[in-house]
C-alpha cells in the first residue's frame, strides 16, 4: 500500500534548504512513499531541480502563500495565517490525502494548529508530544514533553494508553511496559497526583511496571515512562546536554596532544561506529499523539539527515497503524475514560523549538 | 588551621569496608587534618589496622551501638536511634569537635536528624539538597536534588542565595551566577510559582542569569542552576543513567570484534583519559545546605574512591567558610528573607540513597 507524507516544506530553521534534500533523498529510497510538499511552488520546484524527473509521479506540490516564524505565537499564527505551509500541510491529513503531516516549524504553532484542525481524539483530553529515545536495550518512548505543563493522573492514564500503542505499532511488543517517572521506586513516592496516577494504571489493565527514575531513562528498564511536560522537556533536554558533553570531552582529550591524535586515528573506525550509535539525528522526530492525525514535529534545527529521520519515523507509524490502533484501544476501553470535565480544546502551549 | 571532619564509619551499602580505607587515604594525603570516625569502635579499629600507629594522634574513635539502616524511616531513626553513628557523628558538629560531617547512610534519615539536631539556619526556611556537577566549562551547583518535593518562589530565592554561596566558597568566583531551571529562555516560560521566583530573584542583587533549560546544566551556562527537589532529582537521575548508557556503548564498540578490542587497546591512554574526567566518583557529595552546620552525604554506594573524593569536598567546603559566609550573608540581607510563614522543622523526605 502506497504511503503518503505531507510535508511542511517551509518549516524549520533552514526550510526547503532541508526539508526537499531530505525528501529527494527518501522517495529515492522508498519506492512505496508519494509526498505532498507545501510551501511555495516556485522555491520547492527549484529545490527539486533535475529530481523531478525521477520522481514526479510521486511529488505533488501544493502551493501556499505564507510561513509560520519560528518565534511566532501560536495564537496569532493560528489565527491569521491560513495559508501557511503549516496549516495546508496539515489540512492534507484533515482531508484524507496523506497519513501523516511532519513539520520542522514552530512547536507551539504546530500544535495549536494540529489541535484545532485535526481536534483531539475521542477519549483523550490533552494531547502530548512524545519522543522515541535510545536505551541500553532497545527503545523507550517519553511522554509528555512539554505539551502540558502540569497533568493530572487522568491524562498521565491516557498518555500511557497513548505510548503503549505507539511502542506496540512501532516496536511489535505485544504489551509494551508502563513506568511513571518519579523520585523513587517505591509506591509511596512523588506528589499525590502521581500516586493516583500509579492506581489508575495498575487497574487499566495495561502493562504497569510502577514508578521509575530518571536513570531508567536510557537503561530500558521500561517501553514507555509518563510524565507531564514540564519534567519530561527537562528531563529530554538534559540527556541532549549530557550527550554533547561527553562528546566534548571525548573530541577534546584526542586533540590533546599529537600521540593522542595518532590513537584516535587508529581508533577512528570504531570512534565512528560509537558516533554513528548515537547519532541524535536518527531519533529526530517527536510524536504528537492524542490528535486525529499522524503529526510528526522535527528539530527545527535539522539538518537532511535529521529530517530524512523524522519521515522515516513518519513512514513507520504509518505502517505500524498507530492512529488506528489507538482510536481502537480507546473505543473498546471507555471504561478507563468516562470522564465528566469537559474537554478544553486550545491550552497554553510551551516553545519546543529544540525538539 | 587543622580540619576536622566527622565521619559517619558505618554509613553506606559497603560501611566501614569503604569508610575507614577512604580515611587513612585521606589522612596521608591531608597532613593538616583530623578524623572523628563514629561507630562501633572494636570494629572501626580492627578496620584501622596497622595504620593506627601512623595516624593515631588525628584519629578519634567515638564508640556507638546502632546503625542506622539504609531502608530506614527516617522518623523512626531519628526517634529510635540516639546513639546511632549517623546521629552521634552529628552530634560532634553541633557540640563543635569538627567542621563538617560526612555520610554515606540513608539520605532521608540524614536530613531528618541533621535538621533536628543542627536547626535550619536564620532566613532558611527549607534546607536543599545540593551537588556539584561537571559541565564543559567550570562546574555548577545544582539545588535542590530530593529535599523537597515543591518549592515555592521564595524557597528558590533561597537556593539561589545558598548555591550561590556555596560556589563563591569553593569555585572562588565571586558572583556566581544563577539560573532556574525551567523549559524556555523567556521570562513567560514555566509554572506562576516559576515566574515570581525569576522576578525576587532578579531584584535580589545577586547575579541572576535568567530561566536556564536541562542541556544548560552540563554547558556551564550558569554556576548554580535552582530548581524544585522532584526536577532536580529526575535531572540528576537521568545524568546518571545517559552517562552509563554512552559508557556501555563505548564499551560495547570496542569490544565487538577483535580488530574493535586492538584498536581500543591502541587509544587505551586516551580512553583512560576520558574515563577519569568522566569518573562521577570525584563528584560524589551532596550538601545539605541551609543547616547550622556542613553536612555531606556520599553516595550510598560509593567504594573507597568515591567516599575519599566525598571527604575532599568537605574539606574544600570547610576551607572556603561556606557556613560562615552563608551566615554572614543572610543576616546582612534580611530584607530579602521577611517572610512571615512559621519555620516548620520536619518535613517529607525523599529516599535519596542513589546520591
Amino acid at each position: 500500500m502506497a504511503v503518503v507524507l505531507s510535508v511542511d516544506a517551509m518549516g524549520g530553521d533552514h526550510g526547503v534548504n532541508v526539508t526537499v534534500p531530505a525528501c529527494i533523498r527518501f522517495l529515492k529510497e522508498h519506492p512505496d512513499v508519494s509526498l505532498i510538499l507545501v510551501g511555495d511552488r516556485d522555491t520547492i520546484y527549484r529545490h527539486i531541480g533535475h529530481n523531478l524527473s525521477l520522481y514526479s509521479d510521486r511529488i505533488d506540490v501544493v502551493h501556499t502563500t505564507e510561513v509560520v516564524a519560528m518565534d511566532e505565537s501560536p495564537q496569532v499564527a493560528m489565527r491569521n495565517k491560513k495559508d501557511s505551509s503549516m496549516r495546508v500541510s496539515i489540512n492534507m491529513l484533515k482531508l484524507g490525502k496523506a497519513g501523516a503531516v511532519i513539520s520542522a516549524g514552530n512547536t507551539g504553532a504546530l500544535m495549536a494548529i494540529a489541535r484545532y484542525v485535526l481536534r483531539t481524539m475521542d477519549g483523550i483530553e490533552r494531547p502530548a508530544i512524545a519522543k522515541i529515545l535510545p536505551t541500553v536495550k532497545g527503545d523507550v518512548c517519553v511522554l509528555d514533553l512539554g505539551a502540558n505543563l502540569e497533568s493530572s493522573p487522568e491524562h498521565l492514564l491516557q498518555f500511557g494508553i497513548m505510548g503503549a500503542q505507539l511502542m506496540k505499532a512501532v516496536s511489535g511488543k505485544t504489551t509494551p511496559s508502563i513506568g511513571i517517572l518519579n523520585i523513587g521506586s517505591e509506591d509511596i513516592k512523588g506528589h499525590e497526583g502521581l500516586k493516583k496516577a500509579s492506581a489508575l494504571l495498575k487497574n487499566s489493565g495495561l502493562n504497569f511496571y510502577g514508578n521509575v527514575e530518571g536513570d531508567d531513562i536510557n537503561k530500558g528498564t521500561v517501553d514507555v515512562i509518563v510524565c507531564d511536560g514540564f519534567t519530561g522537556n527537562v528531563a529530554l533536554k538534559t540527556i541532549e546536554g549530557v550527550a554533547k558533553m561527553i562528546a566534548f570531552i571525548i573530541r577534546k582529550e584526542f586533540n590533546s596532544s599529537l600521540p593522542s591524535k595518532l590513537m584516535g586515528l587508529a581508533a577512528m573506525p570504531v570512534l565512528n561506529k560509537v558516533k554513528a550509535t548515537l547519532d541524535h539525528r536518527k531519533y529526530n522526530g517527536a510524536v504528537l499523539l492524542g490528535l486525529n492525525g499522524l503529526v510528526i514535529k522535527s528539530h527545527g534545527g535539522a539538518d537532511e539527515i535529521g529530517f530524512y529521520y523524522a519521515l522515516k519515523q513518519a513512514y513507520h507509524e504509518i505502517n505500524g497503524g498507530v492512529i488506528t490502533m489507538l482510536k481502537d484501544y480507546l473505543a473498546k476501553h471507555k471504561e478507563l475514560l468516562n470522564r465528566e470535565e469537559p474537554k478544553k480544546e486550545l491550552l497554553e502551549f510551551t516553545d519546543l523549538n529544540m525538539l
